[in-house]
């Protein structure tokens, strides 16, 4: 089995899924987890069991995991429909409930962001209105909006969107995150991460942590332990205009201010500010006495350590300085000119 | 009869509009709807008819369109007064309430953006709290904060401002919003627009959709179909440093991540990533091979199609490119040299 | 005594304080006010009375300060905790409750950033769950979103920080915040001031009003009257790889969208859009003729007047041009050729 969660979430008035909160997500449960489950379950790769109370009640009776029974008890009383997801295996996603449990096993840190098999997703994720009433179907905001109005009552619409946010599901160990809208289900971000205020992570991205964060974590993207990311900075995905390539951030790395790049760096690299690096960006390279190397595409440079990405403010040369730690890709590059 | 609004609002202690919802606006409403309107009204080019329950009844009895009438039924029971708001002509803007139903024309897709007349809204709009509680006078704004204090609520106020969010007012068809806070009640958005939590769209401005946008579209910028914009992309607006001239985006075009523009884009154009194009920026125009053309401001190249802007990293130089679409550009260039 | 503010707050569930709101706090109050205090307190540079009944009630026959006996008054049957905290002297922050006062100080315009010791604010600020349901330890966040849940309530999360927001706690006079997420508590705003949804302030940094503030203003940053931040604009910060020197903005500038600075500007400054401004960034220093007058790090023309930077369109050269004013600043350096 590879994953479980036992949720309580939100549906149309036709009964289907918008959503579902995993307070305790399990990555590989136990072996004797699913063997019980074999008593209520299940064909196929993913499927959900409705949580009624005589199902929760019989499977209560034979829980042993004491967290998730305590869970199960809690449930006796709620006013929202309850559930629990099951994936036998990482497998394309074909439902609601198995899209809100991958991206609660990102956010709980149970997987790292490139790991899971996400296919299918978007197909999977109604498009909801995030209200102050909770959840909502589209079709069936106009009225809401309409009611609470004659009611004399505040109706908050926070987005439109098929991902909420993070906060409203998942509380990360040693975290801040300034501003919640900012930062989707399905993020990733490791203890001693501060997401400030511009910053923004995408599901399927994140932090090792620490790190701060005042920039644009793409879909995809990873950063990782000791890299800050300046104000606007942003790292390229693979919409707008973004390539293919899945870029990643590496240790130790400062990202500018409204600076950006399009390939992945090492460790101890840094963009000035300002800055914005593409795949195509044409490099002159210099070594250790500022003496010209080559140029070459910025590609070429993809995830090398102990870069120094510049533009030149008396001509305009996008430049590469390299520091006492890269003699070593010096050599390298040398050898091939 | 130009537009007419039957709508459900807030007004402060001394009865005055600080705003009006309309479900259901009219432009150009059927001629018999306004014919019966003149048993009620009206002198001026617009105005407001309050509807008290007397009113309400009377206005049912006469009510043919049945959305409208079921409107007015439901009204029936509001704990927030009710206002039928008329506009006789598309004239300079007078009051709150017509403020309001020309803001949703705007985000029903009735009306375009740059095609009302909207002289006279910033007077016309008060400044309001928003808060959880609804919209609120700021000068009640302090005492409300201390009484919710004291009976253990929490009052949450997410802006201070003139307008208020579009999706507290419209729900659009077909749109994703991720973070309702980044777009004005009067945004026009085409369906298949997505607005990701960077993008922001203010009044009177918007997309034809379909369209990405984690840029910011300026007040009168109108983005046409196919056309992104990436991560804090920039369209000049007509504040904080900008021209009069108000800019458009052509259908296809690509406006990189912390690129931004202040010349309008025809069809088929793309600014590389983190390039800002002013009217007076100097711009090499290369022809197809490559070969200059010739050395022109950027406000010469206004809204032409197929245009590749460039900074490039080896030089500095600011380059427009064309692409095979642009011959007749090129020629027509080439012929004023 | 240096300040003092009657408050309500939240405590958790351990009776720690969480935060504290104080409507009316006083800088400098009379002399009477602490000497009656005197009845109740008080060693040490900084400290709390709690405000229970009785003491509440004895503050009450002594205080003669109208507006602040109302106060009091009104705190009569307050669901929440209530605390009078006083410092003697602005020394370094000791509590939760004095870091509070402080906040409060700067976002009533009592006093400007930079000019209060803010030692130790980090660590008497908790890390916070701020909730529709008020602000909650982020330990006892996870039950309260599950039992929320259970009760068919929605408990929207907006932010897990320090600091909160600027208008959960004041209003200030004359000033719209269009996105009230962007803007902490301990952030100066002057009459005038706009803050649109991409601008953002930090505590102990803000500005004197009329502003519009379009780009962020970091911790420390002062923004005088008449100055204008575009779209995205950054103001270095002492984080995320900014140096130690905190900056500041003089009257009538522009920081263009997109654009940074790293330097203090003077009066009359300009920064073009996409520009970013660095403290070692090689200015080409032109006189009123166009004339290069030398080559400078960009920090000797730190918080000069009347400078435009611009990055040439054709040579990739950034250059600092000076107007009609700046003449005494030009013979000056020429001087120092």
């Amino acid at each position: 089995m590879f994953s479980i969660g036992i949720g309580i979430g939100t549906q149309n008035k036709s009964n289907a899924w918008l959503e579902v909160f995993y307070p305790r997500p399990l990555l590989h449960p136990s072996p004797e987890f699913p063997s019980f489950l074999e008593h209520f379950v299940l064909a196929g790769n993913e499927g959900t069991l409705a949580l009624d109370e005589a199902t929760r009640s019989a499977l209560c009776a034979v829980m042993e995991q004491p967290d998730q029974l305590a869970l199960l008890e809690t449930l006796k009383d709620s006013q929202k429909p309850c559930v629990l997801t099951w994936l036998k295996i990482d497998g394309p996603i074909e439902s609601t409930p198995a899209a809100y449990l991958k991206l609660h096993l990102l956010s709980h840190g149970l997987t790292r962001p490139n790991s899971l098999n996400l296919e299918g997703i978007y197909a999977a994720l109604p498009n909801i209105a995030w209200t102050s009433d909770g959840p909502m179907d589209l079709s069936e905001l106009p009225d809401a909006m309409l009611l609470a109005r004659l009611a004399g009552r505040h109706l908050e619409v926070t987005s439109l969107d098929k991902f909420p946010k993070l906060t409203n599901y998942v509380t990360p160990e040693g975290v801040r995150i300034a501003d919640s809208a900012r930062v989707r289900l399905g993020a990733y971000l490791g203890a001693g991460t501060t997401v400030m205020h511009e910053g923004f992570v995408n599901f399927n991205a994140g932090t090792e942590g620490p790190n701060m964060v005042e920039g644009r974590i793409s879909q995809g993207v990873f950063v990782a332990k000791g890299s800050d990311l300046g104000g606007s900075a942003s790292t390229a995905g693979t919409l707008s205009g973004g390539g293919n390539h899945v870029i990643s951030i590496g240790e130790d790395c400062l990202i500018s201010a409204n600076a950006g790049t399009g390939i992945s760096l090492g460790d101890r690299c840094t963009i000035e500010a300002g800055l914005y690096i593409t795949p195509g960006t044409q490099v002159s390279l210099l070594d250790e006495q500022g003496d010209l190397v080559k140029t070459l595409k910025a590609r070429e440079l993809n995830a090398q350590n102990d870069l120094l990405f510049i533009r030149h403010s008396q001509t305009g040369v996008v430049q590469c300085r390299t520091n006492r730690q890269a003699i070593a890709l010096n050599a390298q590059l040398h050898q091939h000119n």
